[in-house]
């Protein structure tokens, strides 16, 4: 992509039970955004929602765009971090709204990264049966997963994203200028998503990816604009042909089975981005060692996340019996067992009974183990 | 109706965005569960909600229907009544669905009055984003109006059903059998529902409630049937043709304006119904004085609304002045203010902006001090 090419914004368009939306990327879509509000998501009232660190930066921004509705504009924060992401922050939220006298004419806007996105639009999905939201993602990993395909909830004690709605939003505006303010460790996790986006469907991007990394970790906005705009087409197609993740959806969540019961099994010390890339590299060698995926395909996997500092020691001390025995309890399980979305090669997932598989509860500890996830370590992407 | 008709089971279609649902109606319909959800809701396991009043009455009977599943079914219960439909009921059921480890591949059924309809279906509809749910509604109110549209939801301290989501059933399975274990002034107020429908769409129907008003007290079955069907009937009408309450829907709120602020300003001690009744007879009024509404409207409706026992006293000492003040801050209003559904006469809806009204204050104030609403009295519907 050139500096030319980046600076223009590219409509990208998300398929939705409810009615298709507008993904807009390019460098300097915030500054439209009063445009894009008009035309996808006219509203009597906004009521903006970000988080503490994100609201000095680009609150009174987004709030001023907002300013013109006939009933105004407000900005409600919640402190920042995934312990925000909870039932009650979604209630102190919605009865804020209440008690500004939000109507069914109101409209959400969602401003910051995943948790803003995924607490907002339940919110969104949730007052008065539902209004509309638009989301403004800050981060790499909201702009390049979170804000696009219409998930929206909360964690809770059992497990993280076990309460929520399917609620796609009227539109995304996604400014890939903004990520100059998202720290580097941020910046690291989030761009693990856009290697699996490649890992699943585009070989060409990941390799690109691994060219790029230093500039995408510096949020240098060329190679981001261009990045952000792949993953947000690869996860626009997915989103569009399953909505509901009755099948094709799931295999997104490639490098996710493993990577959710890391993130529980630490105590969420390890972050998501972390978490998945530890994830990628075992479910690649559970697939290796099935005869699903061909050999070599976790070691090319390790390279091209070894760019982003990750490798398979970057949870540092995670108890493999936690992870097996969360595993074993996982709440999103189809009929009790676990289930693993297998890469075929890289760039291409093997199918199995609606694009996942079950995998032998004894190779997976083998495989856990052998990757000395339960070493004390600690890559660039630890904290 | 003839016994045998009403012996005989009539499948009511719905439509819905997501899919069209059946509804069953008929005597015998609770016996027939099994394959009812073997057609319609087939899942790994169950979880059927309800209450502890109605759990020994109706619990084991469909939880014997739902125990043939490979993963089991189980029952999950919550105190009777209006004050458990908040968000905490909806949290404690939800953490234990999770401790019980039921995923995705579960369906929920919700056995019960309204409460429990509304509450287990805004379980169902944020369990991991969404899962299954059946509605088998065991008063009049929920046969009758609460179980068919798909509207989940629950209380908050700023008013009655602002957080919620809409969650159409896969089916809904109507046994008027289950009536006669009904309290009689629960009968009473479910019937008011069925008294709307009349007034809004079918004025042959109204005058069939009238003279068979009751038998239908008496929960006598073949009149029941024959009530319960015809507005499942009507309501199916009206949602499949504006589910979301983007405008026809809105007609099922006649009465409901000034009825959800005779709740909320009584502390809800006036049931539903009872305020809904009150709320029919104040808002024609207000049509018949703007000149909307042909005259005599009103004293028609209270004629009917006679008959299953309620009158304008029926609310007893509620403070008109608090009902002012509710109306003044509703939190459903579009653009700040609140809005009316009007008959033209009785048996059809006039048309205003979106098939609501806005009504002048001081009128309203009018109306409500003219019906001695603040004066103490108390009809057969107040509790």
């Amino acid at each position: 992509m050139t500096p030319s090419e980046a600076n223009r914004i590219v409509e990208v368009r998300v398929g939705s039970d409810s009615g298709d939306y507008p993904v807009f990327v390019g460098r300097g879509a915030l500054d439209r955004i009063e445009e894009y509000l008009g035309a996808h998501a006219p509203a009597f009232r906004y009521a903006v929602i970000t988080d503490e660190h994100v609201a000095p930066l680009y609150g009174a921004r987004v709030l001023e765009a907002c300013s013109s509705a006939s009933g105004g504009a407000a900005l409600y924060t919640f402190p920042p971090g995934e312990a925000s992401k909870t039932r009650k922050s979604w209630s102190i939220l919605t009865d804020e709204l209440l008690d500004a006298g939000c109507g069914r004419d109101t409209c959400v806007v969602a401003v910051g990264g995943g948790v803003t996105g995924d607490l907002a639009g339940f919110v969104a999905a949730t007052y008065l049966r539902g209004v509309p939201c638009v989301q403004v993602p800050t981060s790499y990993l909201a702009m390049i997963d979170a804000s696009v395909g219409g998930k929206t909830g909360v964690d809770v004690q059992a497990g993280k994203n076990l309460v929520g709605a399917f609620h796609p939003p009227r539109c995304v505006i996604v400014d890939p200028d903004v990520l100059n303010t998202l720290p580097q460790n941020e910046r690291a996790e989030g761009l693990v998503e856009a290697m699996k986006h490649g890992a699943i469907l585009d070989a060409d991007y990941l390799h690109e990816l691994v060219r790029s990394a230093g500039p995408l970790l510096a949020a240098d906005p060329v190679p981001a604009t261009a990045a952000v705009l792949r993953s947000v087409q690869i996860k626009a197609s997915v989103v569009t042909r399953d909505e509901r993740e009755g099948g094709y959806r799931q295999i997104l969540n490639f490098g996710h089975t493993i990577g959710h019961a890391v993130e529980v099994a630490s105590g969420f010390r390890v972050g998501h981005g972390t978490a998945v890339a530890i994830g990628m590299l075992i479910e690649a060698e559970l697939g290796e060692r099935l005869g699903v995926t061909e050999a070599g395909t976790a070691d090319s996997l390790a390279v091209s996340l070894g760019a982003l500092g990750f490798d398979r020691r970057s949870a540092g001390d995670v108890d493999a019996d936690a992870v097996m025995s969360y595993l074993a309890s996982d709440k999103k399980a189809r009929s009790g067992r676990p289930r693993y979305v297998l890469l075929r090669r890289v760039g291409s997932v093997a199918e199995g009974e609606g694009w996942s598989h079950t995998v032998p509860d004894e190779l997976v500890r083998e495989v856990v183990d052998g990757l000395e996830l339960a070493s004390i370590g600690g890559g660039h992407g630890a904290r």
